[in-house]
């Protein structure tokens, strides 16, 4: 994360509210919004299609976990994050985060067919 | 989560690998990569602003956490969620995973600036 004090967004909102601390907080949370509806869409893609691999490899009979997928996506998403100034270590926390859930999930599907 | 086994990425992926199980797989997680990455630029762009914001609220005596505001993102994102057809306990965990490190940025820059 950089620690520059300026940036785009913080620009974009002080020209929106110069006087109003209200206002400036509101221009800075709209893009928040924003930005969270994307993510809860994305997020909403990838479980169906976690979802359909979960039903695939029960189907296959192939293990919920992947252990060598993970640690080549965690590298992938490492990667990213410092270029695009996200913490890598958050960007693996959030990986894991998802990763636990699609798991957990796999292994619903797996447990019902049984 | 819908239950429904079928999507359209799993018949994506079926026509890209009829025969081979290896295939399929690799036609589902080049999907899953893409949205990784593109959740990881979201995630940058959010931190962007929230950090803008926690210099603005250090520079404002306004505190790291905001409870009101907080209910009110949930509220919302669960309701995308279910029209998503995410999971609305999925997407509130989600939101708490992200705002505890916001929080913890704040509180980082709120102790700098003391």
């Amino acid at each position: 994360m950089s620690e520059v004090s300026g940036n785009a967004h913080e620009h974009l909102a002080q020209a929106a509210g110069d006087a109003d601390p209200h206002e400036v907080l509101t221009a800075y949370r709209q893009s928040i919004d924003n930005i969270d509806a994307a993510l809860i869409h994305m997020l909403a893609e990838r479980f169906k299609i976690t979802q359909a691999v979960g039903h695939y490899k029960a189907g296959h009979n192939l293990p919920p976990a992947d252990p060598a997928r993970e640690e080549k996506q965690i590298a992938r998403l490492r990667s990213l994050a410092s270029a695009a100034q996200l913490d890598p270590e958050f960007s693996e926390k959030f990986l894991r985060f998802v990763i636990d859930e699609v798991i957990h999930h796999h292994e619903s599907i797996q447990a019902a067919q049984e």
